[in-house]
């Protein structure tokens, strides 16, 4: 039987070790009831609740990924549209977008729903980047993201430009090192 | 009567009517102590709850400026950059930089202090922008901010920066428009 | 055009009025990280927290079916196998079985998971009665379900039964009138 | 004074071993205010906050009789009558029934009352079974409990009707084995 | 029947008109368990939760006696004698001693109990006084309070005592008239 | 360059060596809003919740000037003037007033503000006493506190007396020996 186990194919052999997760296996759905003590005095949800709840969302998405515990290194822009009441159903969802060796971009959407209509609107979006730590504070290596659909693709791609910007408000690249972000500007304008 | 009125010296008609504040009369100091349900598994302050705080001391400050109640309009691209542990204790500084007609900008900075150095350490910080509303949901137009230090100034001046990159990141305008913002980009390449 | 709309056949008419939903309409996943405040002197997650959540999802998985606020009528027997630690995540699953009326059955499933391994361990299920009522306390009748999976079709069948022995244990039934739940004693012994 | 002891009657020296203890003796009483963010949109109790309420005050009894951190092992069926208003005061009033080698079942008890009355009415009631474990998680051997009254002793008989029913429910015993529970179920036919 | 009813003797007739109550009618126990939250890095209980706790307890001793809403006027120097540690039981008993007019004198004892040890030791005590107010904020007058044993008639004649003193430490009262404080400084000297 | 160092005058040497503090070192600012859950039924702040911020305060306060954690030894007594509402923003404030070898004294005072008016109202103050303590409970002797201004020096010298007023309410000193707080009586009658 030794010599059985010898003799199989290799790719049996390193079949249960992983190189890559899909945004799929750590794709993760967070639900909460607005409650009073979660509201400003005119019944709407407080901004900080809610960003409070994306990074634990964001936090849990980043840590499935990875399999250790990972804290929040940088929030992108968060733009408040549409203001969620008191009672209200608040879902969040966090993706994986792209790995950076030992920081990882989530994706967080945010939808609300009351109880007159069905259907659910979207309230806001932002990406947050967490760093995987071990118990001494150091940071480590996370595995690769292979997105999946053309969704995923699509974000995996501009998360690029999304970090050159975070490294130039950081003041950490020169504007004119970022090509990524360049093009984007210039597309625009 | 109504003559007698029109006759008052100028100046004690309008005394009482306020036509800017300062930021220091809205200056806001919050204090914090790190608590076990504030950590993630590794004794660190998760990010979600300092955003929170930063959100509520903001909150408070553009109260105290525009007398109404403020709710969060959009947070500005957040670093975390030193770790806060447990039984640390927390000091949020909120201070106004500039109103823009129904909305305003808080600067929020962030500073952490241990039990054996008698200093504290800067943490992060964040540019948080709050819109007045009514009770009914109605933006109300803010009383304008009148900066009196070089430091306060300099804030307000680039207040204008800032508010182009929201903009811009929220697709409002385009780069090409943002004629403050280029400035900083040739300035820093 | 007019016309036309009068001499619809009546079918195509009534399209938008739902006659009822199926269970995947108000399928509810809640995800919770344990924190400390959540846990015993163990470190072990206390039941009656998870309790707690299990009743939130079980009350949003309804309100989503009815929409209207639901509130809790009965839990049925749990039993708590896998304890779960202090820093696991737990998803909390609630889908809707069966409505009887005013009342409606839904079925709650928690699973946990840790750091190592990248699968879920299922910890507990239970099943919970809500009834609708209006701002008055009156109850009110509940749009049908329909299940569509065979899953779901066992789920709505084996509901009579637990509804039965619910109406014995609260001394509402005989037990010798009881026939969908006699049939379970004489099929086990 | 070596030999003093050695001829000390019996009773003396074991007088101090417990070999059992009272209900009384654990009997555990909570009380607890309804606030605004332990109830649901229409101001009533929310049923999982009391479940947790009702978990802990068994916890506590639990403990009390077995010196030992208690963890919840099962919850019997429980059904809510009578809804609990925002701002009523709410006691939890726990007994322990019967002890079964490392478990033992706790008889809770739920009571409301407002301002105008100066009674309390019964809401609800339940069964938990809680064992006792160790730091390591072993489940402990706990100490008999002896019922003093009529009331305790008739609890302390039909716990083992319960139990039966839990073991038949949870599929670790046959209906047919079910001695106890037969009984009731044709004393009820 | 109606003739029979108007010559009934005249206590009949009041003898459900409340005179006063007796303390055992609002005698109030809490138990709460020491959560880490509670806690200050030492894992000892924070002196202010235990301070949180005593006076709901005393507010739902008061409301039981008074039959309204009570809230806190006056807290009596309270001494922390004994540590209370994570994990441990905390059990406050509030027992109304005194009514004056709108306010009333609550006695709050607290108890902690370990694990180990079957007992419990006795941790801290304090005299709060509430006052009884309607919904816009009036003082209302309260029933008086009728004390049964000796110890409670002994709490209700220094009641007296206590009340000069918070009268004297208020500025509301020079140190000259309070003829019963004067007496317990001469006592003790 | 070792020899110059040898050779620095003695008071270079032992600058950095502190031999007390002054109060605006530890001088602590707490902001708080007012939410749901901190408020009575009438919509107040619930005495018991202020407490909770002023110990808290007061803590911070305390570890500041002793760079270590200090627990609670004494409250004195605490009287609640004017009623704070939901939805207003509360400030506390905490300064160190003297320092007795292992405890010190702490002044706290309470302001709230609504969104009508721009300035705060006083709405109570209280003297905490704290106590230094290491990681095995035992008492640490402290770094004493020079008073800076007119005001502080005042509270320094009340100090004692206040100090005078603990040991007797603990029955640990007799009135007779009270000789500061003699004064303050004979002055008052």
């Amino acid at each position: 039987m030794a010599l059985k186990r010898l003799y199989l194919p290799f790719n049996t052999i390193v079949k249960n070790i992983m190189h890559y997760k899909h945004p799929r296996q750590s794709h993760t759905v967070m639900t909460e009831l607005v409650m009073p003590n979660d509201t400003n005095p005119h019944n709407n949800l407080m901004g900080g609740n809610l960003l409070k709840w994306m990074d634990i969302a964001g936090a849990i998405c980043a840590r499935r990924h990875a399999n250790r515990i990972c804290v929040t290194a940088n929030v992108d822009n968060v733009s408040f549209k549409s203001a969620i009441k008191l009672g209200e159903v608040v879902s969040i969802e966090a993706s994986a977008t792209r790995v950076f060796n030992t920081s990882m971009e989530v994706f967080i959407q945010v939808f609300a729903e009351g109880l007159a209509s069905e259907g659910r609107r979207k309230c806001n979006e932002a990406y947050f980047t967490f760093v995987c730590v071990d118990e001494f504070g150091n940071t480590v290596r996370i595995l690769p993201l292979e997105p999946e659909t053309t969704a995923e693709t699509k974000q995996w791609e501009s998360a690029l430009r999304r970090r050159q910007m975070r490294l130039i408000l950081a003041g950490r690249m020169q504007a004119s090192e970022a090509t990524e972000l360049k093009e984007l500007f210039l597309m625009e304008s």
